[in-house]
């Protein structure tokens, strides 16, 4: 039995043979975890879970998913009883050595000579939920494409680029109660905005997307403590695509000089599957090159991206392609400057990579950027489009190709509802 | 028996005989609730809780505290078992009127006519705990001398108060993980700060606080749903004093354009007792004379501030004080422009109010204003004095005066530990 893809002359398969298709999201070499539910009598191993109906945690494979609770009801895999749990935060509690326990576990009851016992539901049978208790959400700014291009909007091309982008990851800490997971319609929100005799009280006009990772933090550190970009790495369970969702024209009215507040709380939504580091490990990547040497805190020893195909469709059209390797910072690097102050980091916390954008147009992971805020309307089903419409969907996707096998996310979409005046 | 302060002819009086103090922060009038926890045999009542050393929920009477959990154990108070938790959370999500009785009952019981064999623990053998587990951190800037001070020294005169100041509360996440219960050393940041040559990587050189109060939402509302200022301060448990620590050299460097980040994450300092809203109706005051009128959804039907008397010591000097209704927007309304957006605010969740200071030096909630950014020494115990020394201790009090008795919050201290290079 083969214990791990590094070892296998050829592609590893699995017994579940819709995770063999090239172009399947989670073959064996993925194994994403999250969080679903089903109805009573909803395919085989649906029943075995303590109750029907209760959010449980799984792995998905092909268009199954491995019901991880049943699994360990069974003494298939040991994880404490944390799969039972409605939420991934405890199993992520137990660290490291039990995440690779549990891969290569899974990893061989899911191959070819595998066990075909094991307890799967029909993906298309469960509900998918939010896959951890959202601990706290920092959102960061790591494209330079993208801060360069929102910033001339912002603040003209002179002051587009903050002096301080080059030294360090420029963050600030989101809201983690309107972190929802993909398929919850978001509202478009009512905000003050400037007006020509002063403020309004309007529905946002500018309402916009940020295409962008976000890493879940697997580990606790203490107050106090730095934790360094190669301990950061290891702190780091594995990565979800997030759109964080933007008011442009309540942002720009509200963000100086505390940051956006309003105009980012209105929803960010994540994908359910949390795909792991350790399944992204074959892609790892350099970034964008350095503009100037790092501070020795934030030196990584070795590449910390990942070559990961990312983009986002409007309506089910193709708007911008892009690769998560144009990112001037890492997510460990993010993760090590947010403990610089001693700021402790918890189990759950999620951190927003920043918008992702390539310099071109059909590279960028806004709105705001590809329309040049708005002035220059893209078409979108033959339509000219500038920011989002009430009814839209707007969707991300992304996949790390390997030979034979693909590392996807599965979709994180969201749909514009109306606002409530 | 008096059901209410409002009903008395006379100043309401405890049994606990130095709550009837006139200078005492907890009297029978105040009720304040925190989380404790004793060592074995730490006076009469300390063992009745289920594990001695376990952290449970008291109300501060005079010098003793009350032991919800026992008083619950004895049939005395009904909570469902909540008080018995090492946070308040669960107790302040049953809700405002099950706040209204408890405090009716805890009221009757501790009368001069009440039960004198009610579960008490000495103060002085107990150790206070955060209170609360916060949900998510929220800081406000809702003092016009504070924002105009503190943008001067930023930005120049001109640019001082921003666009928006008068029109909107604004406010940013902060971090929940870094919030400690008075009495927890806080230990100087390093960080990244501009240099003659580029950043440099130092031990915090302007080190400050600010003096703040913290209120404590005690509601959830939900995704999507906007909150009303006189239904925002229906969801309002109670205050506590706030100590936003702020390293102010790393803040100026990267504070633009996302807001401060790691300048803000050393610390939170909060005292451990929640005072409630009910304690301080009777305080209730305007704020600061309307600029402008405000737009509906932050309209006010009734004054929206409290009374307050609020300063600071250094190492046991007295430094500024002020009142919190010199204050441009009270704790509602940050709520409801909290939810402008249709933002979830969930039971926990902790408001700092933005720094309170008063137009002169000597009524100043930072050492960057009382010291005009570091150029204007102050004298502290015979020594100049700009930012905050290693060793240093600052501590915070607050409280509306009654006739013969007063509502206080008792300290909120943290001494300066040296930074670790």
């Amino acid at each position: 039995m083969k214990e791990t893809l590094e070892m296998a002359d050829t592609v590893l398969r699995s017994w579940v043979t819709t995770a063999n298709q090239p172009d399947c999201d989670f073959p064996i070499q993925n194994l994403p975890y999250g969080v679903f539910s089903t109805e009573r009598g909803a395919g085989p191993g649906a029943g075995e879970a303590a109750e029907v109906g209760a959010r449980r945690c799984g792995v998905a494979i092909g268009d199954q998913i491995v019901d991880l609770a049943a699994c360990e009801a069974r003494g298939l895999i040991d994880a404490g009883g944390t799969f039972a749990q409605p939420q991934l935060n405890d199993f992520i509690a137990l660290g490291r050595a039990k995440w690779d326990e549990i891969r290569a576990r899974l990893t061989a009851l899911l191959a070819e000579d595998g066990d075909r016992t094991l307890p799967l539901v029909p993906m298309a049978d469960a509900t998918l939920h939010l896959p951890i208790r959202v601990t706290e959400f920092t959102d960061f700014y790591a494209s330079k494409n993208h801060a360069f291009n929102v910033g001339v909007l912002f603040r003209g091309p002179e002051n587009a680029l903050p002096a301080q982008w080059t030294h360090m990851p420029i963050g600030y800490n989101g809201r983690a109660s309107s972190v929802v997971v993909s398929g919850t319609p978001i509202r478009r929100p009512m905000g003050q905005v400037k007006g020509q005799d002063g403020p309004e009280w309007v529905a946002c006009r500018r309402l916009d997307l940020e295409l962008e990772l976000g890493a879940i933090v697997g580990a606790d550190s203490a107050m106090g403590e730095r934790v360094g970009v190669d301990q950061a790495e290891q702190m780091i369970f594995g990565y979800v695509l997030l759109n964080d969702w933007s008011a442009r024209d309540i942002q720009a009215w509200e963000y100086q000089p505390l940051g956006p507040f309003q105009s980012k709380a209105l929803g960010t939504t994540i994908s359910p599957w949390i795909v792991t580091q350790a399944a992204l490990e074959p892609f790892r990547s350099e970034g964008a090159p350095r503009m100037n040497p790092l501070l020795p805190y934030l030196a990584e020893a070795r590449p910390g991206f990942y070559d990961l195909s990312i983009g986002w469709t409007m309506n089910g059209q193709p708007m911008a392609r892009t690769n998560y390797n144009v990112m001037y910072y890492s997510s460990a690097q993010q993760l090590a400057h947010h403990t610089s102050s001693g700021c402790p980091m918890r189990v759950g916390d999620l951190l927003g990579s920043g918008t992702i954008s390539g310099p071109a147009p059909d590279q960028t992971g806004a709105l705001l950027e590809m329309t040049q805020g708005g002035a220059n309307p893209v078409q979108v089903n033959g339509q000219p489009r500038t920011f989002i419409q009430d009814g839209d969907e707007i969707g991300l996707y992304g996949f790390a190709q390997g030979d034979g096998y693909r590392i996807g996310f599965g979709p994180c979409i969201g749909r514009i509802l109306p606002a409530q005046a």
